[in-house]
């Protein structure tokens, strides 16, 4: 599997989603292993699809068998009547492989492999796993698994599943897909979706994701009219090119795609390679990728569904604000709370509005959220003054009418209704969303009214939340060419900290005024060419992390300092590092007052080049505190990472101090993101720390650099 | 209202919660506005009562009408034929005072007051609401409301409530409690435990808790047979001592408190006093408050009604760890990560036992999460094998089997239902746990069988780590005495930073050695006694802030230094506090080396002096780390203050610092608590900025110190 290419099959293109039309959406099937037993896995398929009506045809291979299921079944995938669009591989280990080779040669394009035993087991599983793969790259066809569950599409009565969930019932129709890498997993947020009532209809589990990935499947229906809310499960991304291009194609047709992705870290060994990189992690630069594409990441299924349920309307405001109808006090302040924390603003109601409506309930609290009290419930026709002045006056996007039980009520609940409809009726732009205790039934009746029903309030003001989020990123300009990649020719070894800090300032990474100086004359004479106080560093293609060993010494005011200081460090370096190659001193320019940052880039092994920005000491050491972005980026984009740093106050006039020059390190964070792109794959990581930020104006400049060169590369 | 003391009426010891025992739990009820007509508010609980059995005496007064809704009715309270426990009032504002004066007279005990129109309304139902309560402190009556929608005890048919939930159902018999400042949202909660099936057989809702507290109602509770577990809903915790003596009992009786706390802040005025305060807000103060009581604050409805659901097993593990047996890899790593989270171990299962379950499915994945496969579900004897092993061999505290949809499977699950009895039976000391998706009867069925059953993984493992928390709360040691208070005499007014720093050495927080120095000579014998370099600052009782005047001057090397320093001091003072009266100078040796820490004390509103400390500089300026406690506490209790910063690692050697003397540290702050409570309710704040913290061993030294006197006291 390649590490950062995209899928095996070469014929296709990885943004060609349409391509996997033929599994999804076949206009014919073959079972291979078709078994007469509808209970068996290889006959579980074929019982679905006859229950459930498949459109196409349904072709079952058994040599022992002239009938399946009441199907006329074929000795071979030589003697089928037709080429099949798919194939539903259901043998064991070798059978498979010369299935899946008989199929491309009858010219079948695609294959859902149920078969297991090969790279989740061991080392000759894997070896398997390479020749089936193989077996589909020969015929340039696409392959879903190996060690699949299968996948749906209720659309059409596809079910290439041997899933048992359908024992409890089949999916209900809607406009929610399901991408997961489990098959357990997947299923089970189908089982808990049509608990809910959400009509899921597209289901694709990956499996081994020898080839089709769970990039691939998101593209899929991002592309797909049957799909218009992507589900996706993940336990680690393994392709990039084909996930980011599904993400993009997803933004570009508006369908928000909700993710959850578990497990510990894929950066594996390369994480402790660089000091970068030992901060990073790879489920911060997932959640990088995440953030880029504005794909909401949920905790646990049930925020999956609530977010999924409520973007199934399609409503999805650019400036998402919420107004709230309440019959409870103290549900209005829980509301206010939960809408602080999910970032929705609350906006105050007009204060004409509030006039009028504190002139129809003077006890009422008519700001927003607007409490109508019990007096509005017993009286009705205040129950629709309050709902349409919240609506109407208010304006706002998104408005949440919070009846609790009231909203199951027998004797009150009708009488309420029709108040609610015909305020619905008349902005059916909004999103609608009831907050109520009522029976299953009562719920489908609001839904119908325009509703969307959540028991919880703070369930209900999450979703509304994530509605908004989803706005602003579908209304959010896609991003502009992040400028010509530098020419970079990386040293053949990892560099001294001169060199890379000329390659970095080459590419648009100034650095601190500094010279390299062979003998100790030639530091006092940089020394005063440049200005006391000066900093000196041992210098050394061999001792990348100078500090460890004492290699920096900082305010050296005068040359008996620099001649002082150099001895010291010879010495040390003989003691520390006796076996590094002493090329002699840095002498810089000490600069002082500046705000300490540090960035760099590290290589993650799915992603590529990933850019790193934190404050320096504590904030990172301690807290933390960075943020990723996939390169290469724009200075607006390094600028939004350098805002979204907790300690980014420190940079914007904290503590008394003057704002510092953000903007320039932010060019420089966008030409490091360049740079790293235009390395290649032999760039490991680049450390700048720590990159000097002076007073606005006045420039950002690195004061150490380390580049780190792939070895074997 | 009494700031900070207990109910109003004298007559009760604040911790005699069982004075509520005629409120909440009476032989005889009257009713004054009884109606006839059961939709109305007079008349809901009367219909209430008659139909779910109250197992007292129903006593309607209606000085109108002979017969109530079919009983005998009385034409005034001085008619009723006996002395009634409790009392409902459902008549307007006068009628009401009138009324608790005619039952006070009759000897009665306690009052239900539905009356709205009081403090809730404006200054003149507050003047009105003070009437009321002094006809109820009159006659030593307690009193629920006014303003307040009732209470129910459904043990014994007991309905002083005019709630319309029960239209959708009686509650379920169980040992759940619920306490509410908001009626609304507290039978909400009732409602939604009741959709769940979770058993709340206790109601209490608070109204504008004139007389009985939301922390009387949680008391109240705490030593009542009836509830094993406490849901409170608060907005704002207006009296401290009957909440933490309830809190305290709840915690003796080993009754969990799960606590939903909403809204704005209730320091108000005070907020903004002192820069200690500042940094507050009564929220952080209020969780301090729960987090030493072990209260655990729920988010939502939901979160608080699952961590009452699977408390009300009242089985709470004092070490926790929880086993998970999974038929979804997907869901396993899943449950690891939500886990994780939530601060759960899940240790590795022996390695013997995984040895042996490798040799029943070879492809199984036996560490913990223990993945059993399908195949442990189509075999079903190895699922049994696979659930001995995880509950026997693993001996965790807890067990979560992980079955979704298959739980639920009408072929499957019956077959597996036996192998979980057993292993449930063999072990009833366990927290047995289920994730399954089902039917509300197959939910009931596991439910005898000795499971929790939550659809929602996640939210399972956050229940659980929830019974962990309450069994390692539980199972602590009640802290000991936290030593004798000091004598502390406060000065009339705000007194200097000298003055200031003698009162809280006096008191066990040692300052940095320093003099204050009337005159420039005097300053410099100071500096030459105490050695150079030394810190001088202006000394003025006006100058609360000297570092915003310039009036602190560092590294002051040699006497000349001092003299200038002496002259600068004095000319900033002239110029930007003219006004303020100069004392002199302070002469402090100059400490370098230490970690800089702040800590000090606020007056919270209802809860006291709080304590506060946390990392000097960005910590607390940008980051708001810190952790309050209120006073006063013992150094084991300090320490584990400044523990949970999130900066901690700053005092503990982290980025190659020596370990900070954090025992000092935590004496002093320790000390500072019982001086703020000994110096009494004229202490308005005690600012301790920097609080200088020097390597283990060789102490911490308050810098500077900032007391604040109230005015007026």
């Amino acid at each position: 599997m390649p590490a950062e290419g995209g899928p095996l099959s070469a014929g296709n293109s990885i943004v060609d989603f349409a391509a996997l039309d033929a599994m999804v959406r076949p206009r014919s099937v073959a079972v291979i292993g078709a078994s007469d037993d509808g209970t068996r896995i290889g006959g579980r398929p074929i019982a679905y699809m006859q229950s459930q009506g498949f459109q196409g045809r349904l072709l079952p291979v058994n040599p022992n068998r002239p009938t399946v299921q009441g199907l006329p079944a074929f000795a071979s995938v030589a003697a089928l009547p037709e080429v099949p669009d798919a194939a539903i591989i259901a043998v064991p280990g070798e059978a498979a492989i010369q299935a899946m080779d008989d199929l491309g040669a009858r010219g079948c394009k695609s294959a859902i492999v149920f078969t297991a035993g090969f790279a989740e087991v061991d080392e000759a599983g894997a070896a398997m796993q390479e020749r089936l793969v193989a077996a589909a790259r020969r015929h340039g066809m696409r392959m879903l698994g190996p060690n699949c569950l299968g996948l749906f599409n209720a659309a059409i009565g596809f079910y290439p599943i041997f899933s048992l969930s359908f024992e409890q019932g089949w999916p209900i129709r809607g406009n929610i897909g399901i991408a997961s890498q489990s098959g357990a997993y997947g299923t089970h947020v189908f089982a808990v979706a049509r608990q809910r009532g959400l009509g899921t209809t597209v289901c694709i589990t990956t499996g081994n994701e020898a080839d089709v990935s769970l990039g691939e499947a998101i593209g899929w229906m991002a592309q797909a009219p049957e799909v218009e809310v992507i589900c996706a499960y993940a336990e680690g991304i393994r392709e990039s090119a084909g996930f980011v291009a599904a993400l993009d194609l997803a933004r570009r047709n508006r369908k928000p795609v909700i993710m959850m992705k578990v497990g510990a870290s894929a950066l594996g060994g390369a994480a402790a390679k660089s000091h970068t990189a030992s901060i990073a992690g790879d489920d911060a630069v997932t959640q990088a990728v995440l953030d880029e594409f504005g794909v909401l990441r949920a905790r646990t299924t049930e925020e999956m569904l609530d977010i999924a349920y409520a973007a199934s309307r399609r409503i999805y405001p650019v400036r998402n604000a919420l107004g709230v109808l309440t019959v409870s006090g103290g549900a209005g302040v829980l509301i206010s709370d939960a809408s602080e924390a999910a970032g929705l603003p609350m906006p105050e109601m007009p204060q004409a509005s509030q006039d009028k409506l504190r002139g129809l309930i003077s006890f009422c609290a008519p700001r927003n959220p607007v409490d109508c009290t019990a007096q509005a419930v017993n009286q009705t026709a205040l129950f629709g003054d309050f709902l349409e002045a919240t609506a109407g006056d208010g304006g706002y996007p998104s408005v949440l009418v919070f009846l609790t039980q009231t909203g199951g009520s027998t004797s009150l609940a009708p009488k309420l209704r029709p108040f609610m409809r015909d305020a619905i009726a008349k902005r059916r732009d909004r999103l609608w969303v009831l907050s109520a205790i009522c029976s299953r039934e009562k719920v489908r009746e609001y839904e119908e009214d325009g509703f969307l029903v959540f028991e919880d309030p703070t369930r209900a003001v999450n979703a509304i939340a994530a509605m908004g989020r989803f706005g602003a990123y579908f209304a959010r300009q896609v991003a502009g060419a992040v400028g010509a990649l530098p020419s970079v020719v990386l040293p053949a070894q990892t560099p001294t900290e001169a060199e890379a800090k000329r390659l970095l300032a080459e590419a648009g990474v100034p650095a601190v005024p500094e010279r390299a100086c062979a003998s100790v004359d030639e530091a006092v004479r940089a020394a005063e060419a440049m200005g006391y106080p000066v900093v000196a560093k041992i210098l050394s293609p061999d001792i990348l992390h100078k500090s460890e060993i004492g290699g920096v010494i900082l305010n050296i005011a005068d040359a008996a300092a620099v001649r002082e200081a150099h001895a010291t460090l010879l010495a040390r370096a003989a003691q520390h590092a006796p076996q590094a190659r002493i090329e002699g001193v840095l002498i810089a320019k000490q600069i002082n007052g500046g705000v300490e940052m540090a960035f760099g880039v590290l290589r993650d092994p799915v992603f590529g080049p990933v850019a790193m920005v934190g404050l320096g000491g504590v904030f990172i050491e301690i807290l933390k505190d960075v943020a990723f972005r996939r390169c290469p980026f724009d200075p607006a984009q390094a600028e939004a990472m350098i805002r979204s740093l907790k300690g980014f106050p420190l940079l914007d006039g904290a503590r008394g101090k003057p704002k510092a020059d953000v903007k320039a390190l932010a060019e420089s964070l966008a030409a490091l993101s360049r740079f790293a792109v235009a390395a290649g794959p032999r760039l490991a990581s680049v450390d700048v720390n720590p990159m000097l930020v002076l007073p606005a104006g006045q420039g950002a400049f690195a004061a150490d650099a380390v580049i780190e060169i792939e070895e074997g590369h």
